[in-house]
């Protein structure tokens, strides 16, 4: 296992852009990121898109960042009139990533239609969002294949699945995997964060089954107790209760060199200076990852 | 599957008495509950010790109650200072459960130790506490056979991992039901809930595994969008996003013909008049499950 506490040229950090969106636009995050020596990151698609996708290329080129994935495709399950759109809006994000340089794209699969699409006519059914999934990450895949872009699917933590995600084990992310790519060749796999999947029994023997080859990224944050929202009450690593170094152990048992992605999504850091966000999370990575 | 909407004598309709715990003590709710045509409740422990055990026995039996069930018993993680505390309120758990004639007594296991008993030593290992989960429940287990009282162990919603519940998914509550009675025949079995379980890709399949036998209690309320609070946030049936209908059509696929028990736990109706609440509860009853 890595020893992260001795790793002061921070090769294995990667900033997840949206850790500090509220402190500015990409390129005064990437500014700030180069500042604290932090060489790779992961943006979202509405940061880049934000500053225009030829000046975020040019940014992250002249900064000589790596990219460690790009955030975010998916949010397949809609209605017929919205189906078009959002066939369209996914091949426009593996068009983008690959023009950023990026390794993967993250697949955040939505929840029910009303929620991804506010004028998408309304359900319930839960078993149909799941087969719009499997429907649109096939399409996908074709296209995501053909261009040479891996897919990364993250499967969320079981409180988004009507707002933002009925993907919600590692079981379910890896059972549609295996459906999409038996094979295990077409460029589909995992984004793997501690913050969805800590507290699921069967964590450790779904990473092993999972393998190196799938898996493609892998976040940290903590979970707080209490946590009080739900989709932006995350803390920083050490601040909650994740054994975040047993995972990393278990998925570097696996053979994983790449990044640990750090996504804080939080009301709370976003308000501090982004000077204090980045030397925090800096001090984590050492000792609480 | 039953017509509930024809159920004018609320024959399968349970109020779990921490519906109404904003409102007052247990006879207070017992009162208005009869007021509404209510006969069958599930209380709960505290509920009991604040009127006495003999005063809601006695009450409970004049109003010709029936019980669905007896909530709760469990929190079984903690430190070697505070075990014997654990086992000895188990062991009272059930000798209440019995004296009220309830059919069950439904088991919250507890999260991390720390979160339970305020000062016993702080853990984040979540395996060990699964470990002392399988202990504790085993050792509990023994006694409420001999005395002939179900145990009704409640998964539930991963988001409680920490603070409640470090059972998460009927998956993993069944393969613990089989590892402590393989034989299906001690009288250890399931709470379901749908606010639980609700977002499992594998529910369905869940509960078939699980069968009539294990199924000693079924629950309703409903998910929100949005949920402001991961306790007490729950919604009244037909306001949220649980298809509560499929969940209990296929429960009763099984055989099922016990009670439906509402347990909303909810700020924003403890807030309401307690005939008002009841009212609700019944006309949803009616026409949302």
């Amino acid at each position: 296992m890595r020893n992260l506490a001795a790793d002061d040229e921070l090769r294995f950090l990667s900033l997840n852009t949206a850790t500090v969106r509220g402190q500015g636009d990409l390129l005064t995050i990437l500014d700030a990121a180069a500042r604290h020596g932090i060489s790779i990151v992961s943006p979202w698609r509405d940061q880049v898109q934000d500053v225009g996708l030829d000046r975020a290329v040019r940014a992250l080129r002249d900064g000589r960042f790596a990219l460690s994935g790009y955030c975010r495709g998916g949010l397949f399950p809609t209605d017929a009139d919205h189906r078009a759109e959002e066939r369209g809006d996914n091949r426009r994000a593996i068009d983008e990533a690959l023009a950023l340089g990026a390794p993967c794209l993250v697949i955040v699969v939505g929840g029910l239609p009303q929620y991804t699409r506010s004028d998408a006519a309304p359900s319930h059914d839960i078993a149909d969002a799941r087969a719009q999934v499997a429907d649109g990450l096939a399409a996908m895949l074709d296209y995501a294949e053909s261009v040479g872009m891996p897919l990364a699917l993250e499967p969320l933590h079981p409180m988004t699945a009507a707002e933002r995600s009925c993907l919600n084990t590692l079981r379910q992310a890896l059972d549609l995997c295996d459906q999409l790519d038996p094979q295990r060749s077409r460029g589909l796999g995992i984004a793997l964060d501690v913050y969805h999947v800590w507290w699921d029994f069967e964590v450790m023997e779904q990473i092993a089954r999972m393998g190196r080859d799938r898996l493609l990224t892998f976040h940290v944050c903590d979970w707080l107790v209490p946590t009080t929202n739900l989709l932006t009450g995350r803390g920083m690593m050490g601040d909650g209760v994740i054994e975040i170094r047993k995972l990393r152990g278990a998925v570097e048992a696996l053979g994983y060199e790449g990044a640990c992605e750090v996504e804080v999504l939080s009301d709370d850091w976003w308000r501090r200076p982004i000077d204090e966000v980045l030397e925090t999370m800096i001090e984590r990575y050492h000792t609480a990852c």
